[in-house]
């Protein structure tokens, strides 16, 4: 067992290194190995070039026990990540026969013969440890050196991830002694800065607190300390989670790995109502939102895009009047449109959105960002002004992400809105670290 | 002039090298800078702790003519990238009077006083030049070091890339003699490995093609070597585009930077046509990506997402007959939808979508990833059967796109599909490097 167990990630590839592609896989290789009880120390992103593969991998091993790399496992001759490694180690490159039988196999079953040039993939440093690819071609493979270990996974995320959760997590939770907790709070409706002075005063000894501001809101994420037993760690993130829902009160959505939506999905079954929703600016992506969930259907009906004025009055019972007095974008009309929509689709429950989303359409009166959102259900009708900062996109999801929110808070009985609520606070960069 | 500038990018921060942040800032930099004329010799994710930035620093100038760090320029204590870096360069950081009074004015049109710990963000090194930040508070900083540079950035991802773009991308082009042209042409519906295959023999003189697989299909990009005149790059990229287009034929929906949505919103509004969509698998994600360029407004009228059998037969004049006949996920309720909220929105065009998203729902005959596409118009009436593969989320957006494409072709006179294009190919995985 290793007290505290140092990695490195080096993510290999021209396509990453010149911008071409977004490295995703650096994160998801961080997130763990550090949640598997290895701390990363240093990350590099490193060319298609056996030379600079072979620098990166021994400054690496100069800070860390532990290198991964991801990339360079691919057929072609431009994939040269094996041949750097076992450069590095003094160690001549096999053909692994298990590998290859395992290729030629998953060939055969698509009724076809395996190209010649596929079988690099069976390639790999002598005496090293093969770890299987659950969904690809390429697998993971473990060396040691001198005491310390580099770990080889393809540069494909799905296949990437396969490995690394398979092998490589339960590898690390093997050898190092350090284990971390972690306990999760999801909340939305409340700026960063503003949960982080709620949560300023309180007294988490040496838990880590982050905020991790997403789609659905901002998380708390805290990370316990190793040592103690287990039931200990356990009650410590009982309490801390306890602390933090008191403090972040109706934000708090769930304290555990479910989504919005899902919470949403939750109140319905659980009351045994279903939902039909009417959408203006957000174009369908609320209905997309809810329908990301499997087994939505039952609890969602289905809704209506009304993106012209038309479709409002025909499709979701708008009264022509409503429009004319209040504009499409008001209280007025979204009250109608959630109330409409309901009715039509023989719902208990209904959302309507619409907003003006940018970037042409804004007026003094009504600038863009002004979005009216409303929700009905058994318990009545709730409706919220939304002042919203962003360009399109970042509006049209924010609007999603309210208007579930508000049907969240009338299914459960909490206000429509609670004081610290965001409507328009300063630009973020003004009171958070740049 | 430099002939080979090479550049290094520094991203600075414990929450990206903990994997807590998606780092999204380096594929910005590296794309400015290999397009503005340096090359991108290497990356390094740093804590934020000053002995490994300025080692990192070290080694970047070691191969790199031009360092550019992001992040740590925040007003917390924790933000100590300026220190860092003037320790290496064995400078003194100053106050500097105009960024501290910009500062300052800043907070004073929140009708605020600045409180001091942002006075932290005005400190640079001494006899830096400091680059305004249009967006933000922290300001970027350039230093000359022994012939090689250095530039500052923040780490809030607007921010840096203003300053990145106002600042840093004319500063590299007046020094490199380095000029890139690039080509692009979009494809969709044709596999990244059957499209290279297309292009092989081409003879591109040089230009270096890559394939980038996206939402809405591959991008074919073509970089084209320095040298010349503008002319005759220009020709030069002109004619790599129309080899391209040559071979991909109606696989290509664009040759300049137009998503696959605009591209069919240009195709209606040309003929003055409008269009309205059904969505069952999709749940009003085709909706949401018809919306999400402005003014669409102008030929998107809006739809129905009739996610259970009763919505389609009430809201999207399905007859219950053809439901109970075929079953919902066929392509008989494919054109039904199609054409049915084409008549009850009033437009020219429909769109529909069916299918089994999974993970759960699937059949023996109907697996998980069957999907029905349809699309009415002028000219007719156009249906495919998709078998995708993929999760539930990959299985929607590429429903989307395929919708959209058969729309494309409807509307351009276009077969519904051509040979080589995607159905049932094998996985990526089998054909295309890891």
């Amino acid at each position: 067992m290793i007290a505290r167990m140092n990695s490195e990630v080096l993510s290999i590839g021209n396509e990453v290194l010149s911008g071409r592609t977004l490295d995703t896989n650096f994160q998801v290789l961080a997130r763990l190995l550090e949640e598997s009880g290895a701390h990363v120390v240093g990350h590099q992103t490193v060319p298609d070039d056996p030379a600079a593969i072979a620098d990166a991998l021994r400054l690496a091993w100069s800070r860390a026990d532990l290198v991964v790399t991801t990339g360079g496992l691919g057929p072609t001759p431009d994939d040269l990540t094996v041949d750097a490694v076992a450069a590095v180690l003094g160690r001549a490159v096999v053909t692994d026969e298990g590998v290859l039988s395992a290729l030629r196999a998953r060939w055969r079953t698509w009724g076809r013969d395996m190209p010649p040039n596929n079988e690099r993939q069976a390639r790999v440093p002598e005496r090293a440890t093969v770890w299987p690819n659950p969904v690809g071609s390429a697998p993971g493979i473990l060396a040691e050196h001198e005491g310390r270990h580099v770990v080889l996974l393809p540069g494909v995320p799905e296949e990437m991830k396969a490995i690394a959760a398979a092998s490589l997590a339960p590898w690390v939770r093997a050898r190092s002694a350090l284990r971390v907790e972690y306990a999760l709070v999801r909340t939305v409706g409340i700026a960063e800065s503003v949960l982080e002075a709620r949560l300023a005063d309180a007294a988490f000894d040496g838990a880590w607190i982050a905020y991790l501001p997403g789609q659905g809101g901002v998380d708390v994420r805290i990370a316990l300390p190793s040592g103690g037993t287990d039931v200990a760690r356990a009650q410590f993130a009982e309490s801390v989670r306890t602390q933090v829902v008191r403090r972040a009160k109706d934000f708090v959505y769930a304290t555990e790995d479910r989504t919005l939506e899902q919470v949403v999905g939750d109140l319905l079954l659980a009351d045994g109502l279903r939902v039909a929703v009417a959408e203006s600016c957000t174009g369908g992506l609320l209905g997309g939102r809810i329908t990301a969930t499997p087994g939505s259907s039952q609890y969602f009906e289905g809704g209506v895009i009304c993106y012209s004025n038309a479709a409002k009055v025909a499709h979701a019972g708008v009264a022509p009047a409503l429009i004319e007095a209040h504009g499409a974008v008001s209280e007025e009309v979204a009250r109608a449109l959630a109330a409409g929509v309901a009715a039509r689709f023989g719902t208990a429950c209904g959302i309507g959105v619409t907003g003006v989303a940018g970037p042409d359409g804004g007026t003094s009166e009504k600038p863009v960002g002004t979005v009216h959102i409303a929700a009905v259900g058994p318990r009545g009708a709730y409706h919220r002004p939304l002042k919203l900062t962003g360009n399109r996109a970042q509006i049209r999801e924010r609007s999603v992400t309210a208007a579930l929110d508000l049907m969240r808070r009338l299914l459960a009985g909490l206000p429509a809105t609670s004081p610290d609520a965001m409507g328009t606070p300063p630009p973020r960069t003004a009171v958070s670290p740049s």
